[in-house]
């Protein structure tokens, strides 16, 4: 099947862009535009990619400029995910030209970031392709970017952690330690959630993880163990769970973690401060 | 007078605060915490930074705690702009433990992220703390936390560049192009915008910096020029306008560009993509 | 461990509380209570069940009169999910008497709604409680209250199906034709979702069960088979599976369906009309 | 004059789609269509009827289906307040499949809902036809759900009762022993409301119907009265203020109540627990 | 009874203070005082008249200072509705001082908006004292303050028109043109609305008012009629409905139309401009 | 350069109009013309001036149209700062009968409130166009309603003073008095603030405007100074700072204060009371 990428819902992205031109717009709205640009100016523009990356963050580009111009005509050249080199031209986008200056920052802020996350993903994703495991994000991510953030993981090639406290459980030594040990825990927890919720819990020592794989959990996060340890783990679940490895996990190491054999590696430096992806917005006053 | 530190609005804080929280907790609330931690069970938890820097964010932590329970005891040990070092204890808090630890990812991740922004801004003004220049940020910001990002900032010991399209006029190519030329541009400005207002004009090359000059605006941005060029432009400018250097700036470069004798220096590389400050969270369990 | 009631974030119970106020109080307010009853007045009131049941709902009891006053006092005297007979006192409530009356009808309303959810379902567990079996409640839920409606399904012990289109997979027949095949399906669903997605399949017939089980879904919904089928199912199943029973699942039909061996059997008709239980408020003014 | 049908304000029903969507969609949208239908699929559907009824909804469920695609193309074959048959296509609509399939639920849970709602009143009404007797609705409504309830029971010919506690005076029991009598109760809303607002007053006996009369409501509630003293009310009356008859009403009862002469009869079971109207999806997949 | 003055929902107050102060603290909030005021500063400020006049809106007031501050000490020293001479402190207000003159502003601007129209409707009040016609507002509002201005209305001794389009029917000749006459008109809208419902319909002529009477609305609005028309309306209507007069109403004409022996003469000009009432803040520094 | 005439941002004229409609059409929607005017009759309205003066408001009134029915026809016939006489045809609007009507009274507060405020403003700014000096507003608008006043103002010819707490610096008595001085104060404005922020002070006295002046700031706000020091302020001044002048300006007294030299003369007039401009709408039904 082809074309099965991701797709944001509409009203997820309209409330995205939309807080953000409030934020930037704020009461007077684009002031110098107004003091210098005609209200009946009319301006082509093309958004332009300065740097090699992955792409993502397009739909969001739209709804900046559409927003502000309902009649704005705006041409997508590339699909979110795909693989984009300097001098690409991303969009090109016609209608009024205070709108279009008005949305630009906007658009290209939404742009620039999420792109900057796939393609910091993707080179994660890249160092591990020999191996079947994948890369995915945490709940760690920029307060109010979380799904949007989530996404460009997948443009990226990731795959997606738990959205939030409320789609899986995750156990952790806080609650192990209330709970009164892991096996009581996961118990609680697959009595609790109905059948469509998976159980994952966190394990930092390989008793702990027999102690664990005796509860069945559907998951088990073996967190910051070396490639030996994991490599001990692997062998040890004998694939009775999915195993996810955590903790000190950067491009260097990631390759070494992916070899053990475990089947998920999390790290938060995908969604917390990966560096943008150089775009810009040219402008051809028509 | 002491004690002048910036002030976040309530308003602002509790509003990206509960959109923070809503993302996190979905619709069933944090169920890992349901399924194993009695609803009446109570904690104390400490927030330790694990890295050095400047901390921004604490009214965000503590509101985190109170929006899930009002009566949380939350005791704030440091300032946002305070230097902090691993091991210090940014603040105690005591309550409802399943509130805490539903609480706990949004706290952190604001506080973690507006560190990243403070200690990476205080780095930057410590290479130029031997001048008069001041480093500050632009409109390149994360989308929806344009706001919070600034305040860390002013944090580190920035200053703010404009904070919207609508608090102050940026005279860029664009409006140049189409206004008929920089001196139109800044007439219209001051025509059209309120005695409150400031006009600032961007100017490539130091012919554009004269032609500017003779229309008076309030400040210049002197894009990317290099330092020999920079140091001819306050000799031309000789105190008439705030002079404001941008493009190419990061932690190498900008002791250079400080010295030319510019006012201030803005860079989205503190706003954009700062690295987190890595702060945890320490639970006791009373 | 004892006490692990579900709980309702205050992020969400505020939010429901405000909405269903709104709509009561319209524009000018109560302009009954205005017009006979002083400003200053207070009253005491009492929350009183007329029938027997399981309560649910009475943290949006509590909050529709705190909203009103905040200096209100209110004393809940059950928890959620607790049996309740006719004439027990749910809630004792003093203060303002036109904050109490103007809050009366929205408390109540959530109360009787979420107590009838919750007895009904309790009356479907009761049924089936010699089993291993569990009720489970589905997406067809009343609009803007599936959340606190699936709450009360908890509340009268039943199990959740999932919350929305987002936090597990369900393939139905229409998926299945487009994917061209059940076991393309399941195995498109498992290379999109990240590993804490449950991937469940809707199957009609011992054909397609035997075809979802090569593909090694989490679960698998039997849709509209009747005992016979579902005895041969749970057969053939062997444990490898989660089955989910659906379709023509009432009072007197779900015995028969939890003695085949099923692992959950869900129902729409627990959320989408449940009859209310009757409670009454009990004026005492002071 | 025809086609006096209601109509709802596209403000709310857009607010109450945009909820009930949102609680649907949740963070990742439909996680099943994103994996297993290409995202430039079409399809086109049916709305069809599987139960016997007056359908109510129809523009609520229109916009569940334009809201996540703008360019649906949506037939509406009926007008709410209609009566229809299993079988009759309510409507055909044209589309993005995944749209399609991720407004689906949403959509048909409002129409099955108020449709109910519609079909339910509709048998109360026939129940009273020989008579001039109406049946109207009560503030005992779903929380959130009141307008679109109300307007339901317009639809299936039922009278509407205040739409909150702000647009008419209802003087009850508590009320009239804090302002010292039914006569000075009434006399007190008189002079506190404008003349656009109707004052109804509650009685529970004869003596206090007189009592009541004698200070001339617009209208007085007989509150759990037997058709005997229904009867003897009406006689008293004489046709001074509209009544109305409320408690134990049921579809057994109700005729006996309508052939005493009252104006209104209002019971709450129309609105609180309504079954559903079964109504299904067909997909053609083109 | 004493003390039946209106009050104003609390979930209203906060939301209309919450717009008003986002709109003035905007993104930054109170620079002015972060840059000259410790953040830990406390004053003491009264609120005190400058004029005579009827003050309205001290909850607003008083919901501006505590929405900055949750601990600030307020104090209210007159209640809304009541007479105020130049010099009276309206309030006492103890907290921090950035949070009080962030406040101010907002604070004033509803008590000195409102305490003008209550002022200005007292002075219409005044003019017809003598009789017993009362003086009403319309739908003529300023847009967002209709329900704070209609509530200044009451409290300065008017009374209040219908809220909105929903609480009350008013045909105009529009509606008459189209639904054919007057008494098919009024007998639609009887037939159409609920018995909590009034019907008014406004006449131009005294033709028209005799065919109005003989369909028995509830009120008769007399549109632009002369005083010497008036007495001759009321000799028609002769008690049957409610009468009200508009048209060309103002402070020297409202006696004479009182005269007539209308019931209520309706004027937007105590709701679209009404001066403000000068009220000021003088600050205490602690 | 032509059409420089001010924008509003499509977001802010969305929400505005959203929330008036929302207090109009209540819960139940304009039930007078859903009595008498069938669901599906067309009409055709001309809004049109009945007094002379500054049009102001005429994006809201088309958005309030546009709102209630998409597919309205709206042509607008002038542009907002466009001088009207009485009898001029402002729009010609087309759509369902019911939209127009429900629409109507929120357009039209609109257009009458803002109209107004620019009739006034220029009223004011006629009185001093034989000067250098502009009419500006302040702080002191209506609640809700400061964008649009202050756009109102820009279309009448005024200036505008700040938008809110947030975009400039104004140093009052009180900072003044905290801060030990006016020339402290503005030195700590002018270290908190960033270069594109402007710094005014208040002065009462020629003493303090020389204090001041010492200082530098932007601008200097000369209080309740008559003409005589006004006169001898702008002479002291000698072009430094921008002057703005305020207290007692009214029509009669702006002339002279203008002659004086200074460059703005604020007040709360135009904004906070000024009187509507009456403007109808005429139906031809088609």
């Amino acid at each position: 099947m082809t074309n099965l990428r991701p797709t944001l819902s509409p009203l997820l992205v309209e409330q995205s862009v939309r807080t953000a031109l409030e934020e930037d717009l704020g009461r007077a709205g684009d002031i110098t535009s107004q003091a210098t640009i005609a209200a009946d100016r009319r301006a082509i523009v093309h958004v332009v990619s300065r740097q090699k990356g992955i792409v993502a963050g397009l739909p969001l580009l739209a709804s900046a400029f559409r927003t502000l111009d309902a009649a704005m005509d705006i041409q997508l050249k590339f699909n979110d995910g795909d693989p984009i080199e300097p001098g690409d031209v991303l969009a090109r986008i016609e209608g009024n030209a205070r709108a279009i200056l008005a949305a630009e920052r906007v658009g290209l802020n939404f742009l620039m970031h999420l792109s900057g996350i796939a393609t910091l993903t993707a080179a994660y994703a890249a160092q591990i392709a020999h191996t079947d495991a994948r890369v995915c994000c945490t709940r760690k991510t920029l307060p109010g970017l979380r799904v949007v953030g989530k996404y460009a993981v997948r443009c990226g090639g990731g795959s997606n952690h738990r959205f939030g406290l409320d789609d899986a459980v995750l156990i952790k030594d806080n609650h192990i330690a209330i709970a009164g040990g892991v096996a009581s825990a996961i118990e609680a927890a697959k009595a609790y959630c109905g059948h469509l919720v998976q159980v994952e819990v966190e394990v930092d020592t390989l008793v702990q993880l027999e102690e664990a794989l005796a509860a069945a959990p559907d998951c088990i996060l073996l967190d910051n163990m070396d490639p030996a340890q994991l490599i001990e783990a692997v062998r040890i679940n004998n694939g009775r769970c999915k195993l996810e490895a955590s903790g000190n996990i950067d491009l260097t190491t990631i390759k070494a973690v992916a070899e053990t054999g475990v089947d998920y590696i999390s790290t938060s430096k995908i969604t917390m401060a990966a560096p943008t992806l150089d775009i810009g917005l040219d402008i051809e006053i028509d």
